[in-house]
């Protein structure tokens, strides 16, 4: 595992982006959203996505600078279109309009059409917290699931985060797909030949199955039967129905995309301010007591901490600032691959870290 | 089982009310409240519950005639005390608020704090959906789950309740308790002595077990383990830290209080409306067309018919108007007995058909 400054990293990825094409903004805003997938420890959702990306932009299928464009508002109720830019970069633009509508307003929320996939729902929660605003985020995606019953991939893993802004502790941001577990442990369950639990994945034929791979080319099953479904249903009546933009088998999964066809993906985000309630400080002190009665609860045997959601990115991001934001080897690989491939100048670097620091 | 006419039966449930001091326009929503679960299929929030709320009623507990106060307010964004009122009646007051403020607003976000049980969430997405508007309402309740570890009763099955108008199907509404069952289905497993899901309930150590007698002195697993648990959390976040609320083992369960202790429940309710974002008609036949494209998916082995969240609540709801609403022969009993004692006069009739067809 390498260690790489998160000021550096995220210079890094900028200057992979504007190669794409990204102007200079954008890409600033699309690594940071990037890099705080790695920094608080969602893997997945960082910068070991930056060649899918790259291939992505390199096909013409995502406008590398869209101009977003308000469709209609009402107060702070705000209809966005993404003019097929990268949910990167649309997401964090319609995050900072939520989130000034919302400090004008005392709320607001806002619908995105034609975007992308818009990386980690962490980012979204600490700008919301940070703000001082309670807010909710949700973005369907490409179809993994079936619904209760079904066969077929219509719904994607629509992922939902809700954020609390806390006092003196980290604010409270739970982060969840409605998927019980996400298809990237199918496939690595797959690769190592291992049988899994029989509530993951369906087969083709939509029947549960302990094979991953089978499951790889049948649906992922949403959590908690019914409930999943109806939550991955419900974000996207938010994400497509309300922001008018696409659903099901109309959504294509980036990793698939070839040439110009958009991601179709929407969004929706809200924000309430809490201090239109009551007393801010108060508030957020009521945050703080309410994690501490939680945390501090006795626990059952063998557990040695009680965690509340947030709390783990929360002390992995610390560490990252402290001792650098850990980059797999092979990620690293990749990343030096692709920017040998987009010209950078990678010369008498080795690694990631090496590259980054010169920066 | 008996079907009763719901009029009568709502008529029927708002004379107890009455007889238990209530004002006639509280005990008419009341009543409302709770024959809507028996005629949508949510049996354990109906009329059953009955003699439960007469007995807390004359305990002293409830303030029956709450006044229910505006403590703040910021353009949509309210804060409510509930007056330690019925939960029947505080939820569907500030739901009217909710939806008024919504209407004039384009968004509205109520909070409520001491109040009690409001009864099945399927009754308030129904209000929301026939006033064109997108809801989510929330409420905690008694401790019932342990936080992720945890042994103690801490968190409650904290329901949501997620509602979109359509324009020729049902509205679409999802109402879940974020535990993987309810307290209920474990004391039937143990009446039954029969043994239940490892993922259902711990016991009082909060390990895992199959034993529902073991679990009725522990804990209800949250749905999906840390996502069902995180979402607990965040509904008790705004249930209880926005609307300045209690949380955890401040809040009774109420089939345990005793005399003048209250329920202490807090919840949050928002609306949205979608024709600030464009045009009703067309978001209405949208919701449509998405309910059309589900459903219609390829079925898996052996499933005849795929469903979205509140089509098998509205399916039931509309064979209730025909048949009548179903009560079961052991519920007319308690509740002619209740009758009976509340000088309710009962003489000659022998069910609850004849004593609600009679008024």
């Amino acid at each position: 595992m390498y260690y790489v400054n998160k000021e550096k990293l995220e210079k890094l990825v900028s200057l992979v982006f504007t190669k794409c094409g990204m102007n200079q903004d954008y890409a600033k805003t699309a690594a940071e959203v990037l890099v705080q997938a790695d920094a608080t420890g969602v893997e997945t959702h960082g910068v070991t996505r930056l060649p899918l990306y790259a291939k992505r932009f390199e096909s013409g299928g995502t406008n590398l600078n869209p101009k977003i464009e308000k469709l209609n508002s009402h107060k702070a109720n705000i209809a966005l279109h993404g003019d097929n830019g990268s949910g990167l970069v649309v997401g964090p633009a319609a995050l900072n309009i939520c989130i000034e509508a919302a400090k004008k307003e005392g709320f607001s929320s806002v619908t995105v059409s034609n975007s992308g996939h818009y990386g980690c729902g962490n980012y979204y929660g600490n700008k919301f917290a940070e703000a001082g605003l309670i807010g909710i985020t949700m973005t369907n995606t490409a179809p993994l699931m079936a619904p209760l019953g079904g066969k077929e991939r219509m719904i994607g893993t629509n992922p939902i985060t809700i954020a609390f802004p806390a006092k003196n502790k980290p604010p409270v941001i739970l982060d969840i797909a409605t998927s019980l577990v996400s298809f990237g442990k199918i496939q690595v369950a797959a690769n190592l030949n291992e049988s899994i639990p029989t509530n993951w994945v369906n087969d083709s034929e939509g029947t549960p199955t302990d094979d991953p791979v089978k499951g790889l080319d049948g649906t992922l099953q949403p959590m908690a039967a019914h409930k999943g479904y109806g939550l991955a249903l419900m974000v996207d009546m938010f994400c497509s129905i309300l922001a008018k933009s696409a659903y099901g088998q109309n959504i294509t999964i980036i990793e698939k995309l070839s040439g110009p066809n958009p991601e179709n993906i929407g969004h929706f985000m809200m924000a309430i301010s809490p201090s239109t309630f009551y007393n801010y400080d108060e508030f957020v002190e009521r945050v703080d007591a309410y994690v501490d009665y939680m945390v501090n609860t006795e626990k059952a045997k063998g557990v040695e901490r009680i965690y509340v959601p947030g709390e783990i990115e929360a002390e992995k991001y610390a560490e990252s600032i402290k001792k650098g934001v850990p980059v797999r080897e092979e990620a690293s690989d990749r990343i030096m691959n692709l920017c040998k491939e987009l010209n950078i100048d990678i010369e008498g670097f080795s690694t990631i870290v090496d590259l980054a620091n010169s920066l």
